[in-house]
This record gives structure tokens, C-alpha cells and sequence, in this order.
């Protein structure tokens, strides 16, 4: 007898995992199940689609189950499921449109329910003009309404990566947008100064942004929301979006017995096997690893979800794959800034018991001479102890993304500092300086390994100049017209070429905390310093690049 | 005493070791020595300069002699270094302004003197307008006349990557421009097929490419070039370029001794020191190691040169860094085309004892459905036995750049194609398909191991078509647009999806040659017609995409 698949989600990994076990075996039966109308469709998207960067709905759908009929999987709409026997090896469920019940024998089963967003426990959810953005369906919603003038205001809930994207597409339809944040930062997986310098850019993009702010109750009118309540203040808004987050759909897998994992989402094993053998599970509803820490974790993503379906399309069909987990590599587009990250940020890292030390560079998207170059900011993490790159993020206008991926592939490698100074990057003028970014913060980080110079972050910068301004003095070594245009208050500026000759105006009885724009200049500094006999140097890791609090600036003064 | 550091040579590796020993040691006396009058400038830079697309010559220049001053460094202009005494520690040598000669002594040496072009033993070469590319004066000269109108045809002497940069440059400045190679394909670092795809590319650019061709003589009239002849024609032209490549400036270090290596460069240790304690060599006039092959290789690269001056900057000062080798990671641009490659080509591979297994995919730079998209041909190499990655190479107007710096990093992590089709690469919508095209490269190399379908190379089935065409059929699995634009002359055309009810029209007793645009569809095609029974089935490499001999198309014929 055939042996018989049956795949439960029509969105990503379920799509991929029965093409996978189609051309893996050519007589396997193949069901797909699937609630909604629509399968195998783009869910990262849809936030371009409602921006209007993606002109069509249909152009965000892969297949058409007319498509998946050709390759002899059949796909059954609107039925969902709703118990799965694991003894028997059979599911049951219900047709949404006829509201019949049927059940139906497996297998191999495939569990790919993904994951829906999160709904806090306030009043006011179903007040109309509050939206999600998870299905293609609440794309439609929103698109339906939003575009129209009855919408001037929206207040986005959440500062995550979605949240931000959402915030993007709204601007570009005009409309005044807010984000509150629970969290004393947005984007809560990058750094402090990195999430800061992102802050920055959008609000001068016109976006208000408020952070500590937990958000209380949605209030209305006639049916329709018209105040979001925070703990301290009430915020007039004409819509609102949800972008809490997601949460793994488990129960389901949870009912049937299979294993919960510690993340919350479906248990399962390098073969992407859960508790029970031979139903599997992928996508957004399973947790995965973290290569660098070991640690089960749940990162929910379009790239894994697609890596995860060919694992478990070979592996239904008998196959030996694994996917042995992920990185937390991730990447977003915020107008004209690419923001993105791999492996542990320095906050993660010491959690993990490490010892992070970071670089921050200005990572340049071509030789200075060549026209039309771009720039973003690089920040990568690595062990004091063992030298081990640990992590990294880019964020800003330049490649961000091919800094990233270089350096996850580092990651992967298990690469030391040491190691990635020498890498064999493409250069040419077109494409990168001759020493990639990539290299340049590897070498400021073999730098401070060797303890040559010691760096401190902005945010302990501040710290000082708070708690104990009379023991700290900050130097600036950058040229005139930058100084001009913004400085740290009370700073003492001394341009580099001058330093040798003016070392005398530094107070020798202080911690000297040097800064430049983004840290080279300031790190030869120190090094004149030091070899003058001024003790107690500090190199300010990203300069003014990092600093994202009070400046003053000489124009305003004229 | 304090330490005295010679350096000679002034462009990039030794500018590089000289302010990298200024950081390590303070009190070091350091002295670069130059023949030239401009130093630290960027030689990658030059073909930019000549088309226009750099505005300004001083862009070229990082550095200035006044700037090195800053920092302790003295440079010596004009002034050639003739001899090194290794027992005396001297160097000698001559002010080539005032012929006078002088001497130097060192504690530490470092040699930077670069290359030189390739002058075949023709004659004419010392007639007007015959030109060089290696130097800021040969860009001057070029950039002094090649805009007169006097110059409207160009001849470039070899298809190499500074000749086809220089072709883009030249059509630029509306000149018409041949380009003679000696070899049977322009562009010998790349594979055959991706060499065709830019000759292709070229051609409708209006250059005209002869390749097969060593050149015999060029040919003038009152001092001037006229003609460039070959072994088969005669060339008319108003000038010649000279891009035959480069050797490395080694008499120097011969005459005093020191180690020259097998590939011609000089001999150094991982720690760039010579065969003679205390003298260290860096950029264009060492060689290094592969580091897939483990052997000698003389590879000069501005990036090359960069870091190994750090590394020579550090060991002067007593440190202990390294350069382990390079994996031959290379790039340009010609026109809106990015061609890019890592390690081993197939060719190379076999000839260093691998069996080399290659995936040519289509490499996209976003998701299908977000607008602005561009697309590069990826091709990825791995070793049949061990699955280990070798080498890719990537040409288009996509981000080859990117795709050929991770496979430059899956290779330094000696990473097989089962490792690299899971790593985590930056996803989202404006930056990459959900499955990057990397690992979809893996996956089609995956397979291939697997023996699922076998693959046959381009230049293999053109060699089957002339020599046995009666005992092959090429089936073409295309859709009806993409075959009337071209096919290939004699093929079979069966559309993808009506191949199971139309199996019946192939001949089984031939051997089937399977092609789609990209080799994807005519994989699943491969898989259906083996389902079928179907036996002696091959996948065509890379499709139409690499099939770079005669097409016949539908639309001439109408």
C-alpha cells in the first residue's frame, strides 16, 4: 500500500515539506490541510504589500493548489483540524465551510500550524480599526481601511521588527504614526546603541516613538477605537496596529500529547521528529537550537521555515536530514536603513557567561573614492577569553545585509577574531574598501584583546559623566567643522594632529574617556597618550556614531 | 638605540606596515623609501580614474608624505633602493632627481615593491600611444590623451580582469574597443561557460572580442600606432592597451639573496618573513598559499597587500601574526555585470586531483515579489567524495559580491554543501529570496551526491550533438514564450507540466538531455521521466542560462 502524508498548514514549511517528499517519492499520497483560502503565500510580504511596494495580492502567493494538483499533492482549503489520534494514526477535524466532520488516515504526519500573534488581556481588542498583521487576511483589512482618510493617525503597539516595518508603509501612506513600547527600547534583539541610533532615524523620518510604556486599554466611539491608554498618558488615534509579536499555535500538537518544549513551541529533534515518531514538525510551531549557546529556542521565520520543510520532506520519505538549528540571524528594511544582526548581542552574551568585548566600525560599501558609496554602522561581539566572534550588528544605509551574512557565516565557522582578520573577501572599488568593514572590526577587536587599549560604551560614558563628572574628562579628537556641528557637553576638544604637542591641557588626574566620529582616530589617540604616560585611557567604543544622548552644537549658537 | 625600519615601496602593503609599526612602537624609526612621486595611493582605483567615474586624481591618494610625517613616518620620494647588504644591514640605492647615491641602515626590512607589467618581446611597443595600466603616471598618461578625439578605436591586449575593466572605461569615453586575447576563452580564472556569459554580455555592449589570438607586433606610422597584428589579421587602431597582466618586482630581492619562490614571487613564511631573519616581504612582490590546495600561489590583490601589511607591521615590532593564505576571492565590475569568484574553478579542481560536481542557479538579490530585483548566474563546485565546497563563481547584475563573499567564508569554514544548506543567512523581502540562493545551490550539489539526477555540463552536450547526435535527444521542459524566444537548434519541447501525458513522444532508446532556463524545472522533469522508466536521463547544467552556443528563435521566423 502507498504510504500516506498528511501535512497540517498551507503557509511555508507545509508547502515545502510535501514538494520536498513529492520528488523524494514519486507514489507517497500527499495531503495538505490548510483553514484559509489561500496556501503557499509570502506572510514576511505583507507589510510591502500594504505599503503598496507589492502592486498585487497574488503576486505575494507561490502556488496555487491547481499548481500542487499538477505534482499530485492535494490540498484541501477550509478544513481545519482539530484532534490527532496518535495511537490510531489518524486526524480529525471539520469542513469550516459545510461544517461537516471527517477524519483521515496517516502515515506521516507533518505539523507546520505556525504561529499567531499575540493578544494582550485588555479591553478594546474588537473595537473596529484595530488590526494585526499575521495572514493575509488581516493585510487585506487593513489595506481595505487604511488607505482611506478616515485614517489620519495610527499608533503602532510594539517595537519589534514588524512593528517598525508597519510604521514604514504607514508613513509612506501619509499617515502620522506612533509606537509604543513596553520595553525601555525598541527593537529589544539589537543593543541599546544600536536600537538608539535607529530611534534617531525615525523620528526624524516624523515617527513618535515612546518606550516604558505599557499599553492599558483601547478606547472607543460608536464602535471604533479613538484612544489608546498607556500607564501614563492617553493617546489620540484613528487606528491601531497589534505588533506584539507571535506565539507558537501548539495546542493541537499539545492535546495529542506530543512534547511542549521549554520555548513554548513544538519539541523536536534534528530530524525535526517530535516526541512521537513519525509525525514531524516545522516552520513557526517547532523551537529549534541556538548554535552559539546550545539552547533550545523558538525564532520564527520565513528562511528556517523553508529550511526545516525540505528537512522534514526527505526525512517523511525515509531520508536522514537534520537541521541542526540557527544562529538568530535577522534582517529588516526601515525606509532607507537596513538594520540586521546574527548571534548574540553583548547584553545576550554575558548572560551566556560570556565575556563580550565589541568593535564598532563604519562599515563602507565601497572604496572612499568611488562614487555613490553608502554606510552603515558594524558592531561584531566577540569572547575575551577564547577570541570566538560571537555575534554582530549593522544598521544604516550601507550593505548591512552582506556584512551580516559574512559574519554569520563566521559564526558558523566557529571563527576567532584572529581568524576572520585574514578572511578572503571580494574586493574591488565598486564593492568594498580594500580591508572589508568585516576585517576592520576584527582588528579593533585583536586590538583589544591585547589589551593595547581599553574601550568603554557610550552608555558607560554617560554613566560617569552622571555619577561622578568631577573624576572623568571625555576628549575629542575629531577635526573642527565636525566638532562644530556636534559635541558632548563638557568635552575637551583637541584634534588628533594637535594632541602631542597639547597634551599638556589634559588633567592627568582624571580617567581620560577619548572619543573621535567612530573610534579610529580616538584609538591612536589613546595609544599617544599611553605613550606620553597619561594613565587611565579609555577608547569610546563607535564615537559620536554611538551617542545618542544630550550634544550641543556651535551652529545653533551662531 | 632605536629601532630603524626600512620599507621599500610606497603604494599600499608598505604605507600599510609602516603606520601599523607606528602603532606597535612609538620610538621605532621608520623610513619608507619610493621611486615615485605620489605614495599610498590606490591602485584598484585606476581604470575609475581613466573612465571619468573618479572625478579627481588626489581622490586616489589615502595619504600624504605630510600626514605620514604626523604619525614619525619619513618618506623618501625618488629614491631607489638598488641593493640590500643582509650581512651589513644596508640598504644602497639613488636619488633619482640628483643621481646621488646613499646608503641606509636597518634593523628591520621590509619589501614592498609590487609588480610590473607583463612586455611580451614584440616590437612597437615604444610607439605612441601604446599604453600600460599599472601605475597613477600610466593612468595619467592614458587619461592625457585617450580623451582627445585623436583616439577613436582602442585595442585592449588581453581579456584578463583590468583589460575588460578598461574595455568598460574606453566604451565610456565612446571609443570602440577590441579586445585580443591569446587564450581560447577571455577571462581564464572563470570557468568556460561563465567566461561566455560575459563575452555574450560584451558583445551587445559593442566590444569586439577576438580570442585564439597571440599578438605578433604593433605596426605605426611617424612614431604612432596604427596596427595591432596577430597570428591571423591585422588590427587597425589609433591605440593599444597593454593588459597582459602583471609579474612581481623580485630583482631586487634575488640580487641580494633572499628566497624566490616556485611561482616567481618572493619566498615568506606564514609570518611574511623572507628566507633572511629580520627582512620581510608583503603585497604584490610575495607569494602566498591556497589555502584549498595548500600550494604556493602568486595572487596580488590590493586586499591581499592590506592585510599582509598589517601582519608585516606587527611581526617588525617583535609580534606574532600571520597570513595563513588566500582562497583566490576576486571581483570586478563591467558595466551593470558583477563577476565575482571564490576557490577552485572545475577545471582547477580537477587538475588538483578533486571531482568536482558543480550547481548553476539562478542567484536573485530579493523575493520574487518585491520590485527592483536583479539577478546573477551562481555557479558553486563541490568535491564528489567529500562534499566539501571548493569554489563558486557569480556574474550578473546581482549581488555577486555578496554570494562569493559567504562562499568565500564557507570555505574558509571547510564547510560541506550538507553544512551549507543550512546556514542561517539574512532574510527578508528586499534583500533575498526565503531560501538564499547559496542554499539553493547546496541543495541542487546536495542531490547531486546523492546521485538522484545526474548532471551534464553545456560544453558537453554541444560535444554530443556534433559527435554522436543520432544517440541523444535534448528534451526542452520550458513554457511556450521562453522556447519562441530561443531554443536550442533540434531539441524536443514538452513543457513541464504536460510531460507525464506526452511521455510517449520521446525516443527511449536515446540518451535524454534535460534542460529547462535555469536546470530547476528539468530537475523535477529528470525525476518524472526516471519514474516513468525512463533510463540514461541527464539535467543540463545551468540551462539556457549557460548555453552559450547556437540558438534558433521562433520570432526571426515570423
Amino acid at each position: 500500500m502507498k504510504k500516506r502524508l498528511l501535512v497540517i498548514g498551507g503557509v511555508a514549511a507545509g508547502p515545502k515539506a510535501a514538494a520536498k517528499a513529492r520528488r523524494c517519492d514519486p507514489e507517497m499520497e500527499i495531503v495538505v490541510y490548510q483553514e484559509e483560502e489561500e496556501i503557499s503565500y509570502a506572510g514576511c510580504g505583507l507589510p510591502y504589500y500594504v505599503s503598496g511596494v507589492v502592486k498585487e495580492r497574488r503576486e505575494l502567493i507561490s502556488r496555487t493548489a491547481g499548481q500542487f494538483a499538477q505534482d499530485g499533492i492535494r490540498i484541501q482549503k477550509h478544513r481545519r483540524i482539530e484532534e490527532i489520534d496518535t495511537e490510531k494514526r489518524t486526524v480529525s477535524g471539520r469542513d469550516l465551510e459545510s461544517g461537516e466532520v471527517f477524519t483521515d488516515r496517516f502515515d506521516r504526519l507533518v505539523l507546520a500550524t505556525g504561529a499567531q500573534p499575540i493578544r494582550p488581556k485588555i479591553e478594546g481588542l474588537d473595537l473596529r480599526n484595530v488590526f494585526y498583521l499575521r495572514s493575509i487576511f488581516d493585510a487585506d483589512a487593513i489595506v481595505d481601511r487604511i488607505r482611506s482618510d478616515e485614517i489620519r493617525n495610527a499608533v503602532i503597539v510594539g517595537g519589534g521588527y514588524i512593528g517598525l516595518e508597519m510604521a514604514e508603509s504607514l508613513v509612506q501612506l501619509s499617515k502620522k504614526v506612533t509606537i509604543v513600547e513596553m520595553a525601555p527600547q525598541i527593537l529589544t534583539l539589537f543593543d541599546q546603541d544600536f536600537a538608539e541610533i535607529l530611534r534617531r532615524y525615525l523620528e526624524n523620518k516624523g515617527v513618535r516613538i515612546f518606550t516604558s510604556e505599557p499599553i492599558r486599554a483601547l478606547k472607543g466611539r460608536e464602535g471604533k477605537v479613538t484612544h489608546l491608554q498607556t500607564a501614563t498618558q492617553e493617546i489620540e488615534t484613528d487606528a491601531v496596529l497589534m505588533g506584539l509579536g507571535v506565539r507558537p499555535q501548539v495546542e493541537l500538537a499539545r492535546k495529542a500529547g506530543l512534547r511542549i518544549g521549554e520555548t513554548g513551541a513544538i519539541w523536536v529533534n534534528e530530524r525535526m521528529e517530535t516526541s512521537v515518531e513519525g509525525i514531524y514538525a516545522a516552520g513557526d510551531c517547532a523551537e529549534t537550537t541556538h548554535l552559539i549557546t546550545g539552547k533550545k529556542v523558538w525564532v520564527p521565520l520565513g528562511s528556517t521555515a523553508n529550511k526545516q520543510g525540505r528537512v522534514v520532506g526527505i526525512n517523511v520519505c525515509g531520508g536522514e536530514a537534520t537541521f541542526p538549528g540557527v544562529m538568530g540571524t535577522t534582517i529588516f528594511k526601515v525606509f532607507d536603513f537596513n538594520a540586521a544582526k546574527t548571534g548574540l548581542g553583548m547584553r545576550e552574551a554575558e548572560k551566556e557567561g560570556f565575556h563580550p568585548v565589541q568593535a564598532i566600525v563604519r562599515g563602507y560599501s565601497r572604496a572612499h573614492y568611488y562614487p555613490g558609496g553608502k554606510e552603515s554602522t558594524l558592531k561584531v561581539i566577540a569572547d575575551r577569553e577564547t577570541g570566538r566572534i560571537l555575534g554582530a550588528q549593522a544598521i544604516g544605509e550601507g550593505p548591512s545585509d552582506k556584512f551580516i551574512d559574512v559574519l554569520a557565516m563566521a559564526l558558523h565557522g566557529r571563527m576567532t577574531c584572529r581568524e576572520l582578520s585574514n578572511v578572503d573577501l571580494a574586493y574591488a572599488p565598486p564593492y568594498s574598501p580594500a580591508l572589508s568593514p568585516v576585517i576592520v572590526a576584527a582588528n579593533v577587536l585583536l586590538n583589544k584583546l591585547e589589551g593595547r587599549v581599553e574601550g568603554i560604551q557610550a552608555s558607560e560614558v554617560k554613566e560617569r559623566l552622571e555619577k561622578a563628572k568631577e573624576k572623568v574628562q571625555v576628549l575629542d579628537v575629531r577635526e573642527k567643522e565636525e566638532v562644530e556641528e556636534k559635541r558632548i557637553p563638557g568635552s575637551v576638544w583637541i584634534p588628533l594632529g594637535d594632541l602631542k604637542k597639547r597634551i599638556d591641557e589634559l588633567d592627568k588626574s582624571k580617567e581620560t574617556l577619548v572619543h573621535c566620529e567612530s573610534g579610529l582616530r580616538s584609538y591612536k589617540a589613546c595609544l599617544r597618550l599611553q605613550h606620553a604616560g597619561v594613565e587611565n585611557v579609555k577608547n569610546v567604543d563607535g564615537g559620536m556614531l554611538c551617542w545618542c544622548y544630550d550634544v550641543v552644537s556651535d551652529e545653533k549658537k551662531r
